[in-house]
């Protein structure tokens, strides 16, 4: 035989074991988007590159996979640019087309090109692949599923508590415990704003995400490095050593805040969810973690991010508000916020922890063994009644040996084998086995029904 | 404002009523899908160019979309292969992965990649997107679905009745009248062998396919001008000609195939299938087809096809036996059977007779109306109450006009708003009012709950 075929590296086969899983975690965020009100929409997998390019910065625009012109590709290119035009920019030259890198930029284009049969506040929600050319590594694909929620045109803070309900109980049904954690883009102006580096706001997230990996001095060090000046940096060790309750916290802040415009109303936006969840307490730890940056540009106000609580992993869902995402396409001043769940990492976690329910309700209950067409006519009608009452059932389509029949029950993991020979047929019954303990019964159509609903 | 963002032609944003409709068609097939027992996968929107080039003829391989290679793609290319190879060969030095064309090709890499782990006979079904670089028209799209039902490694007929019990199903279930068109490859093949004319069968089938169109005269001038012989025209006329129900179709086979060992095979094929099918009645028409050729090289037994009933279009469903699919990827000797669903024109046809349902269940059922912070507070615990019932509902995130968030709520379709001022805080109530009638009731979060589920 040949070579095994094979796939692109970075990307999956799902086999229906991993699909069921997967759809577990997919219905189930799907449901809670839908009881909350969200609608759904999709977009297709290639947007044209100029819709693409520029948006995830330079980085980004390496790592978009770009679909080569159909046709005469190279027509409008003399050979000498086709032979001095380096590879990045020739590949613009002739590709169009990208496949999507996310669900955002997606969304922020079919925003604005639908604008006018879109009633606001747009609630939504959209579920499907992306891909990045990003080098692979565990855990890591180039192929794989955003869920992305978010509601635009409303800049009102009841939206962010909704989300953060979302994420509760998304996390509480799927059975796990997570920590929300949360902070807010202008409390982090404000806090480079009051150590006098009101420019260095990227400089400084950078450095506060890694403080809990390499610690406080590895990160002033870094800071110095910079360019910020000492005194700033001495400034901002209060709010790198500030430790406690996120109540604490927010004490702390009122007064480190006081005479920033911009950090206050970020305080006051913190305190006005933390109040919201205190009247309606989560399920999951929710605190303020001001070493929260998250890297996207976009993002102008609340921040989320969850971490699982039992499982050492990157963020399982992230995200926060921006005032600005549609600007990039021409409309301005419509405000959003959304949080993206990460279905390849929830995934990780829920099979670490053996927290996917034994069996989906839809796999095969019943397995009619084959013993020839005369049984087989038999049998149809009772199979259809079966599966007209959603019970999911099947007939061995060959009449094999019983043992093969019965390894093949086995294999599939099906629970019940049906017997139908001559003397069921006489008698107007099914004789029904339970593969695990063995046992048998006899059984009528309408009761083999009733025992498997 | 800058232009309008737009999308690749030929391909589709989908709005949430678009979502809703094709999720009824997707839930629908899939739902029908298990409870046969079969099992979903998933494969990569990229495959290797090598596993789908040379699967589809070469107009196939024209159209397939290539992904341009990342990072330096041209490298390897002195500057005179980049000037004098043509575009299509040179597509395929600087691109290695394409998207998937069709769900039939993955699916036979999948079942040799898997082999070890498959348990067969295997009943998978795939819903997925496919692309494909056609000129985009009026119903055909660069993306869009299939949703594929196949199952391989059994020869037992049962699977293509099973099959046939599908369609009817899936179509009886959306509400639409079809009929189920059958024809067998081996009777064509005997008809070609009677006719004298064994290795013309491509030709034969290709003019036979126009029969409907085109009419019985210009048919016979084709095969002539193909180069058949007048006396295997001749012959084959009777065929052409035959009028009347599947059973007298296959009276006349019976005699005009006597000799021909492939043809009797097959018509013993589709006479097995009608007694299947007399024993336990589709809903739709099941007929004997013999100009039903369906052009896929691969198929060599049972082929299908369903056309609407009530409108002009195109087949809405079809597949067949192949007894080699596999054989491409150097796994030889197994057989399948299977049968594609095209979403897109279903939805034509729902569409064009209005039998989508009328609501998604799951649409938003309530909307409180937004007094403020404190009748939100109140209203918080009942909307959580109402959601954990799996009733959708939402709060108008600002504090808005009440005409607007009335008009929101219109535009968005939903029945039922909800008013929570400071009376019927005091009185524990909800005043729930009918969108439709204008009817106002007062009730208890329980009894709200009640009313909606």
């Amino acid at each position: 035989m040949a070579d095994k075929p094979s796939i692109p590296k970075g990307t999956r086969d799902f086999t229906p074991l991993e699909m069921t899983r997967r759809n577990h975690i997919f219905d189930t965020i799907r449901k809670i988007f839908k009881t909350y009100g969200y609608l759904p929409i999709e977009t297709p997998a290639m947007e044209h590159l100029s819709s693409l390019m520029g948006k995830y910065g330079d980085e980004g625009d390496k790592l978009l996979f770009k679909i080569l012109n159909s046709g005469d590709f190279k027509n409008k290119l003399s050979d000498d640019e086709l032979a001095t035009i380096p590879a990045g920019k020739l590949g613009t030259m002739i590709s169009e087309k990208g496949l999507r890198y996310d669900l955002t930029v997606p969304f922020a284009r079919y925003v604005v090109q639908h604008r006018n049969e879109i009633v606001f506040p747009f609630k939504r929600y959209q579920i499907q692949p992306v891909w990045r050319a990003d080098r692979p590594q565990r855990g890591r694909y180039r192929e794989f599923y955003q869920c992305d929620v978010d509601v635009i045109g409303s800049d009102s803070l009841l939206n962010e508590f909704e989300l953060i309900r979302i994420m509760d109980q998304v996390f509480s049904v799927l059975g796990l415990k997570v920590v929300i954690k949360m902070n807010n883009r202008k409390v982090l102006t404000g806090i480079v704003e009051m150590i006098g580096e009101p420019d260095r706001m990227i400089d400084v997230t950078v450095a506060i995400d890694k403080l809990e990996k390499v610690g406080l001095e590895k990160v002033m060090l870094e800071l110095e490095q910079k360019g910020l000046k000492r005194d700033s940096i001495k400034r901002l060790a209060p709010v790198l050593q500030m430790e406690g309750s996120s109540l604490k916290k927010m004490k702390f802040l009122e007064g480190y805040l006081e005479g920033s415009h911009i950090g206050e109303e970020g305080l006051s936006e913190i305190s006005q969810l933390f109040g919201l969840m205190e009247n309606d307490p989560a399920e999951a730890e929710f605190e303020l973690d001001l070493t929260l940056a998250r890297g996207l540009n976009y993002y102008t106000g609340s921040i989320f991010e969850v971490k699982s609580a039992e499982v050492q992993i990157g963020s399982i869902c992230g995200g926060g508000r921006y005032d600005d995402l549609t600007g990039i396409f021409g409309l301005d001043g419509v405000s959003g916020v959304g949080v993206s769940f990460g279905a390849d990492r929830i995934y990780d976690v829920l099979l670490q922890l053996d927290r996917f329910p034994r069996k989906d309700e839809m796999d095969t209950q019943l397995l009619f063994v084959n013993f020839g067409q005369r049984e087989a006519l038999h049998i149809f009608p009772i199979l259809g009644q079966l599966r007209k009452n959603g019970i999911a059932s099947e007939l061995y389509p060959d009449v094999a040996k019983m043992k093969k029949q019965m390894s093949y029950a086995n294999a599939r993991k099906i629970p019940f084998v049906a017997l139908v020979g001559e003397q069921e047929i006489e008698d107007g019954v099914i004789t029904l086995k339970e593969m695990e303990t063995g046992n048998q019964e006899r059984l009528t159509p309408d009761q083999l029904v009733d025992r498997l609903s």
